[in-house]
């Protein structure tokens, strides 16, 4: 008997990483897989034999939650639309359940890791909280009352799809929006920013970058400005005084405990938060302009933790 | 006997509304009184005084509901500001149950309004609903899994003070926003975007009130509208449209089930909610691109009702 142990999985727009969990969130077992380039059964099929390899190692396992980079309908499970996955109207929960015969759980990847940083990372103690997951896109996740916060049918906490500059550039992927938070302060907003500051400023860090022919992307913009580039830490300025825009809106809206970000942009540290934080205390209503702003704490692992935390809490053992 | 009765207050900028409603939302008794130009002590007064009088005509009375035009800290019934009112850090829950001896509950008056129309209204039978009521500023109210969302400690769900515009001109009142929706999108927008236009359009309606030197006011664009003015109904597509950006913004965020619109300025009803709604199509992502967006059902009582209904789900008696 292994009572309790879950299996959680992070299906990501380019790998796959599973692990087997215990009641106190301990990795049992783990394993990685490449996701690019498969259809939609193929998809299926590697989450199918992966998770039987977990369950043959640990037989006890109960459940499965696994989180998406989709827009996910979390009352029946359907994977309704994905941008990097080919998961249109997949009804994935029913899928998986009835190959593997145990209970799964399905959510959006940001939910599972603002969950995640709720029970065991940058929120931990907080039943309101709000968490940006910043890389290619924005995605967003809620603690409200001490649970996650889906909507009517679980596709809401859309967050990166915020407008904050209603006449903005057309957002990404399937999104129709116009000056979306997703479009002006992720990882592509840093590189696009980055590639206009290059061009202005020839003798800069990122100018020299531009002139070898180099991409300019959100990494190599971190890495100027952690190195002191002035040019590259003005593009955190801006990008992040925008992020810190979007949150005093949702300061005003939610009145959360905390700001958690994460997400691969987070590698910046306070040269994204300071200007974040400086434009939430000027725009802010007066008691909400000083609600902490912090980086998230469990990195890599918070997908994967959070769909085995929603697993348990599906099941009735935790929440 | 009378049991289940509660008093239910929409304290007003200008005026103040107080009635005992039975458990039924049934008006038994009602007064008004002016709230303008009195000191927080005056108000207090009037306050207990009209309670009480109340109360000498049902004296079954059990609790008391209180809506106010503030930031509100549900938690301890502290009102912390208001613009229209001269209440800051008021503990104003403990001064009126010390005086009355019965249990008072404390809210911001568009939650209340939110509430009555989730009871009663427009959003009768959605767990999942958003309303913004619409006068000089906008308040907003959250109903979520059926309750009314109010955030860490009640200070939240302050919908109208959401940025749409990054760089847009400076928010009213104590807000120290710019861009925000209560500056761009409410019965102020109206006057001042009726006033430019009238300026623009000499020959309009608008134009020969403006050489008449009468004020140009929301009232003022909402009646040239209804008349049919083109210029004025102009106005209304602008500040329609930009209200439906900040609709697309809480689409994505919420996934609810329904959009409710309240306030002085839904006087000009499709004239302002069909732009809003062209809006929401254009920009929310695919599976929240129609939801509803409708006129508030109860009007001038819903402050008031809403205040009561409050006061019985504190009591434990509903929801």
């Amino acid at each position: 008997m292994n009572a309790g142990e879950v299996v959680g999985v992070d299906l990501g727009g380019t790998k796959m990483l599973l692990g087997v969990l215990d009641p106190d969130s301990k990795v049992l077992w783990e394993s990685r897989e490449a996701s690019t380039g498969q259809s939609e059964d193929e998809l299926v099929e590697m989450l199918v034999r992966e998770i039987e390899e977990a369950r043959g190692a640990h037989p006890g396992v109960e459940a499965v939650g696994l989180g998406i980079p989709a827009t996910v309908r979390h009352d029946d499970g359907v994977a309704v639309s994905a941008v990097n996955l080919p998961l249109t109207d997949v009804p994935i929960r029913k899928l998986i359940a009835e190959r593997t015969g145990v209970p799964v759980s399905v959510d959006n990847d940001a939910n599972v890791a603002a969950l995640a940083e709720h029970l065991y990372g940058a929120a931990r103690g907080a039943d309101y909280a709000v968490m940006l997951t910043i890389g290619t896109g924005i995605g967003g996740g809620l603690i409200l009352g001490g649970e996650v916060y889906r909507g009517a049918t679980g596709m809401g906490a859309e967050l990166g799809h915020t407008v904050i500059e209603i006449d903005g550039p057309a957002c990404q992927g399937n999104c129709p929006g116009h000056g979306c938070i997703e479009t002006l302060a992720s990882g592509t907003a840093l590189g696009r920013e980055g590639r206009a500051a290059a061009e202005r400023e020839p003798d800069s860090v990122l100018g020299a970058t531009l002139a070898d022919d180099e991409q300019i992307d959100g990494k190599v913009v971190t890495e100027a400005a952690l190195g002191g580039d002035a040019v590259a830490r003005g593009v955190f300025e801006l990008v992040g005084s925008r992020l810190g825009v979007a949150l005093a809106s949702f300061a005003n809206v939610f009145e959360p405990e905390v700001f958690v970000i994460g997400g691969g942009v987070i590698a910046a540290g306070d040269l994204l938060l300071e200007p974040a934080r400086r434009e939430l205390e000027a725009r802010a209503l007066p008691p909400m302009k000083r609600i902490p702003v912090v980086a998230a704490e469990l990195g890599a692992d918070a997908g994967m933790i959070g769909a085995a935390a929603m697993a348990r809490i599906d099941l009735g053992r935790e929440g």
